[in-house]
């Protein structure tokens, strides 16, 4: 069974090793990028190519939403198997007379940063049965945590995701901002950010929210206004804002 | 030493516990709800009261913020030293003839959840060396994170802990309510919200951004917007906005 993956990106990169560590055979790695896809060549003994793509039954397509549609024009097989790994794209998108499919792992991904594969949900979606137990074969190599989804729930996946990550992660670019503009060590704050996310194992993020916003403290909240400008101010009018409608306050 | 803590919300119950769990003898704990102070008494054995305030060296203020100023009033003593623990009011804002300071942990606490107190960070601030002495070997027998304060770094700090616990609390209830909307579990997204976390131990936030808004991927942008409504559309355009902003897109 041959399988290429293609992309040199961070998406590419863990999914190249999640395969290589769980004993998936990789025939090639194919992208654009050369100095990209050597060290991912290097590192996980995998051949590339940025022109001649190998002859095989699963593609993987793992680049930017915004490129999968053209990339997915290198595949002139027929009779292979294409998956991209894109959370808010159909199928679909791709375009060739190959069997198209899904294969959406649930993650942030960063080259510089190492993952446990094996608790990343991911979900599937295929034309048929066959292909879609042969995606469930490979997937269940990686994770514990494999489900079959449809389009219209993958979409809804990745907007969630795209909240409970994306906007996460920008929120501790800002916070940090805050306090490096007061030199205070960003690392004080660490132990407040596991707990805020410890918690939402055991409670009920509505019911466990804190801060003046929720307690409707008028005065901190024009404080911290004050203290605030451009874009973190912004945030902080429109977080208080959802929060005192989603409490009636 | 007599220590009376002041308050029966999430805060005095568990600095109470904080203390009592660090063999910190506590005289008192006082408060005008007589339900959660039973309850807190029964659990760590201290005496309560909600009308009669016991003679102390210490008075410990763990009200929210709004009525701080107010119930430091009910302290008559005059040698006598009283902190409260609001993360955004001066010390100014107690009203008595006793010596002010502020006690404040950077955490946030939920009575239904247990904490480790020991990573917990404690500024200090006082009016004299020995009233921050005093307070600096309280905060060190729960603490191995202990420092001194003012009261324009706190503000900040406060205002840090509002975008990095607060907003981030609200963001996972919004994306829940995403989710649960389309009958998603919302435990899918836990390995990704620790990852996303445990990323910023090792790589700067504003490096590890992912997401459509820091690829400026148009399409997924505008599906997005489509999902979305009221609140959680407004955060969507700000939030993007700001990483646009931020990475000069």
């Amino acid at each position: 069974m041959q399988i290429v993956i293609i992309g040199s990106g961070n998406v590419a990169y863990h999914m190249a090793k999640a395969f290589i560590l769980n004993n998936i055979y990789l025939a090639q790695i194919f992208g654009r990028n050369e100095k990209e896809l050597k060290k991912i060549s290097e590192e996980l003994n995998i051949p590339y190519s940025t022109d001649r793509i190998e002859d095989a039954d699963l593609y993987i397509i793992c680049v930017s939403d915004n490129s999968i549609e053209n990339v997915s024009k290198v595949i002139t097989n027929k009779n292979c198997l294409v998956a991209h790994t894109s959370g808010s794209l159909p199928k679909d998108i791709l375009v060739g007379e190959y069997r198209k499919s899904s294969f959406y792992p649930l993650q942030t991904f960063s080259k510089s940063k190492s993952l446990k594969y094996s608790t990343i949900p991911f979900f599937i979606e295929a034309e048929n049965e066959e292909d879609k137990r042969f995606l469930f074969e490979i997937a269940n190599k990686i994770s514990k945590n494999v489900m079959e989804s449809t389009y219209e729930k993958r979409k809804y996946i990745h907007l969630t995701a795209v909240f409970a990550c994306n906007f996460v992660n920008h929120l501790f670019s800002r916070a940090k901002e805050i306090s490096d503009s007061q030199e205070i060590p960003f690392d004080y704050f660490f132990p407040l950010i596991d707990e805020t996310v410890e918690k939402i194992y055991e409670i009920d993020p509505k019911l466990a929210q804190t801060g003046p916003a929720v307690r409707n403290d008028k005065r901190i909240l024009e404080l911290h206004e004050q203290l605030l400008k451009d874009e973190s101010l912004e945030i902080y009018k429109t977080m208080n804002h959802s929060i005192q409608k989603m409490y009636e306050l």
